[in-house]
């Protein structure tokens, strides 16, 4: 079945899943599974990438040594499978210091400390070559309204972020940071609520080129989700994707959808998978889901090429007017363009159109899911 | 009561009472009250502007002499009250040829026809010395997800805005955009959804300080608002704000911050209010409507003074850290400034706080908006 | 394809595609497809019944030769074709006259009026054959929360309800009703804003077994759909539902669910669609939405039977439990079962689960949706 | 201030501050406060009850004679103070046991054992004097939409509550069951969603009488919370009400109308208030919190009043139509009223109202709440 055959190309990461008990570090709470055995793991199931934090690969307490041996542990696993690190993170959520946020804490050695757990974490993730290092901006922001305005939160969070890149410059890495926005806790206000808030908030750093998207499936509704991701592929963006949506509200024709913006765009970055367990669930079967996912992945990915073929979704593409608003509507300004449009005649009543037959397009889809064309 | 007062400072804008009717065009259904019977009743309550559009001024089909002649009565009542035009819009939603959108419309003469539209409200909104345009976009989008996708869309509204900004240029006019964002008809796909979506849609057009945000305080929920109004302001982008949130989920707290954050940013634009009456309700009492929009804003302003002179409210907003998150944890990035913070020791467990007394702050507001302090 | 084609069992029922224009009644909008016309077209397709209320058939100010004629033609089309009127409806909510409510308006007389309106629906719909009478509630409750406590807008729709079903008795006309719960407007609070708060207010009825619940499963989330058509089920009320959620959130996987518990339940009421065209396609075509509906609820009911049929997906229900929670834990209570329970030791952390493998229960169910397996 | 002064008739009742950490039972995590330390307190605001769940008063291994000092010094602080035990609950949420709901777990054994809890905390809720014992819905459900049809789990909820009120009755008990609806975890579906699906339920029990509704406020909309508790209270079913709504999205104007409903319905029932403090904010300063949202209510019921001696607010009420909504359209049905009301006639155009005013009323309601008025 080549059609459902998932290969390196497509870059499908994973995440470890999470470890049982509500304990904030591993130090407290094993790991379901070592980090090596998750690589080795990931190679036999034909995936691309391992996503790992600082604190799943060490306890923050680690000494040297242990260090230095789970290091090599973990190299040595990625030598010999060829999976890569996808993406590296610094966690800055778990620990009970983290309550308040960590580079928006109102305690400014809070926040000095978060940053110092990072700077490690990036150095860390480019030893192991992890191209991309995620920043984690849902559990940033202000616990209650009053106790700080967001304008604030977003200098500190920029403050961050701009001290970040500047040793990435320093230190010549080869990385992006992937900004992944949503809101948790803190409640009252988080810094980068959705993913149009962070777009536009890379413009305002010092190397907005440095600085990506990392947007999570479930963290906004899957229509915001769609369209959030067409954004940031529009503004060049998209530095990664988490597509995890289990237990989420998107339906199939969503997953569709965002499948299908990510194959048409020729996105390149890794098609991420979060492990979330259902509650009690602590990692399930780690390898069925994540063989499930890239297999459903390009079921998807196929039913993607079929819309392209079958002559009667086109017909209805056709109909909705699909082409036509991939055409300009006037070139750039000038006076004489100007003119000429202000010269023209429209009959507003003859332009009043009826028969697009979204329905129809829209069974059609129904239809191609459900595997009936 | 001095404290209640309003002036023509605060920039309280009012827009027209809807008429009654489903009719898409003033042709067919007359407005509730005529354009300069409105300027003079807004001069009576001490407001300082009146926002209109193209279509409210004289429906699509007048006769140029026509044109002049309300042009003539409006322009007096302007000159006689003082009253000033806060905003000038093109309507691009009540016709019924804009019912799939009108600058992400798929027929392109629909498009054109749009901009053709706008640029004679660009001009006239000119004449009339208003110094800004309204670009609302909450009637833009594809209908349906299947029927096009959103990068084509932003494709689209991106080129008409670059359009008229290239007019504005070419003209001189003294004139900024307004874009307001939102989610309405078309649905599949709103091209820019929320206040975050279109500070980052700005960022990409060719005159990015051509345009700013006009939020409407009813579009997203309360706390969604005043997030992205900071943004907005943080980003410079603050062009005007449509405050009417009567039938809106927003409560007095909501509004509070809203007022907060405006009056504490020195914001200077429009303190706008749009009439949106009760189903049935065509218009209702529009002056006891304005007058008590204008009144209320001015207490929750008091109360925001309050807020700062009351000393155990600021022993609160002490204890909350909100001091201390307006101070910068590092200076820009230096290799010293690197290294310094990377041989700094934290105790983690130390730094853990508890104590920040968020619920003794939400409780003297509570106290301060029910005039309890 | 025997599987897919569609049969009377399934009582599929559609109401007529929506005039174009804003008007509110047919006089000025004319329909875009004459009652009679719909029958028959129904009839070619294979469904089973028509929905359609009072104002659809004649205008409110038809004379009595108006009415007898349209009556006459309609009832010809019915017995020519076979097709049943699965539903009859009272028009209650485009008049403006009912834009504060009709049973639930704070004027007496408007609700007189609504009464009256429905008592000669309910004689008209018993004259036709329909066994289920429509009871509209998402345009019922009150528009400014200060303006009436919703207790007094129950007390007034109890109070109608009562009335109708007093005419029910009285005429002994084999009629249900079916209350159709929602959040229309008036907006300030819905006398029954969803499936749950319609189930409770039956239960405070004169006789509420005439009444049961008509869910429209774009109303309320995909989520909160699914549960509450089964508590209807559980309650023993559902009487109707209507299945159009084209446009609505809800995914393939949200209407298989729904599908399911129809299928499973022995639910014998209609499967209704209500036709609700995107905006600006007044109809579209209506015999390919109709069709394209019966044949994707037979699919997703082929893929319900596949459910029951599979072996790995029967594995992993009894995985997830399901079977056991169909058991009985405690008989009914008597002193010596309590007593038994009392005396029993139960080893919590011991009975602590994990296992239910749940995202393996999904993904199961993805490929069975996807047409894999 | 007379006015605002709290008093004993209002029965403010209060449960204990959460303990700080994670660990799911009081042995590993030591309450804040001890129950008799806090029953203490509770006298000195002036408050009236104590609400209390089985595992804070002692952990679920404690020996007999730990019981027993625990109950002594419980018991000698309530007679002390004549501070009462307003509502008494069985915690069937916090042990993992518990993960995947309790009355509604896939395992007939963990049924049986939350069961045998709840039969032992009745009857020591009965020891204590509280008049209500609390039944939590909002972790009952299913974990996966795929695992178990909401029905069963309906089934299972109803034997289990059936089975409790059994015990009641056998044992003689005063007390009545508070049902308390909410979505929270497991997440597939929960088995009592809302206040409207909880109304439903309890009619379906084999004695609805001993079964009423204690209604969150933070657990639904704002508007929902209003609209739910207004019809427990129309169906005479409202037990017991939670009105912390500090970090909810509740403002002050619902928090009106909740106060209002809750005084003009003659509700006599706690006025609770759960604790729920900020993140990492673990029991905040609880007296503050107490004395302020005894406070608080108290000066939203002094506002209640003068709502309804504001002769400006009662013109505006009237002007809305809220006194003829209070008024019966019909009579009962009989032959004669019915055929008396097919011969009225209506004018509808004349009947279409404008005027009813509503934004003038929000406006004096929102002055009210200022303190304005």
């Amino acid at each position: 079945m080549t059609d459902l055959h998932t290969s390196p190309e497509r870059r499908f990461s994973f995440g470890l899943p999470p470890s049982p008990g509500p304990d904030p570090t591993r130090d407290s709470a094993p790991l379901l599974i070592e980090p090596w055995d998750f690589v080795h793991g990931l190679a036999e199931i034909g995936a691309w990438g391992v996503a790992i934090h600082d604190d799943e690969l060490f306890p923050p307490g680690a000494t040297p040594q242990e260090r230095h041996s789970v290091l090599g542990k973990f190299q040595a696993a990625l030598d010999n499978t060829g999976v890569a690190v996808s993406m590296f993170a610094t966690d800055l959520s778990r620990h009970p210091v983290f309550a308040g946020g960590a580079f928006t804490a109102p305690d400014g050695d809070v926040r000095r400390c978060a940053l110092q757990k990072s700077l490690r974490a990036v150095e860390l993730g480019a030893e192991l070559g992890a191209p991309i290092h995620v920043l984690n901006a849902a559990h940033e922001g202000i616990a209650a309204t009053a106790a700080g305005t967001p304008t604030e939160a977003l200098d500190r969070y920029r403050e961050a972020i701009n001290f970040l890149c500047g040793r990435v410059r320093d230190q010549d890495y080869p990385i992006t940071f992937a900004l992944a926005p949503g809101a948790g806790e803190p409640t009252g206000n988080a810094v980068l609520p959705t993913i149009g808030h962070a777009l536009a908030f890379i413009e305002m750093l010092d190397h907005p080129d440095m600085v990506g998207l990392l947007p999570t499936a479930t963290l906004e509704s899957s229509q915001s989700t769609y369209r959030g991701v067409a954004q940031a592929i529009w503004s060049g963006r998209l530095a990664a994707i988490d597509l995890n949506v289990t237990q989420g509200s998107a339906g199939l024709k969503d997953m569709f959808f965002l499948v299908k913006i990510l194959e048409e765009s020729g996105y390149l970055g890794p098609r991420h998978f979060g492990p979330r367990p259902y509650r009690g669930e602590y990692g399930g079967d780690v390898w069925d889901f994540a063989a499930g996912w890239m297999r459903t992945y390009s079921a998807l990915a196929a039913k993607v090429r079929r819309f392209a073929d079958d002559p009667d979704i086109q017909a209805a593409v056709a109909e909705a007017g699909v082409r036509e608003l991939s055409e300009s509507a006037v070139g750039r300004y000038s006076t004489a363009e100007a003119q000429q449009l202000a010269g023209r005649n429209f009959d507003l009543d003859a332009l009043v159109e009826n028969g697009h037959q979204h329905d129809r397009l829209d069974r059609l889809i129904t239809d191609l899911l459900l595997g009936l064309r």
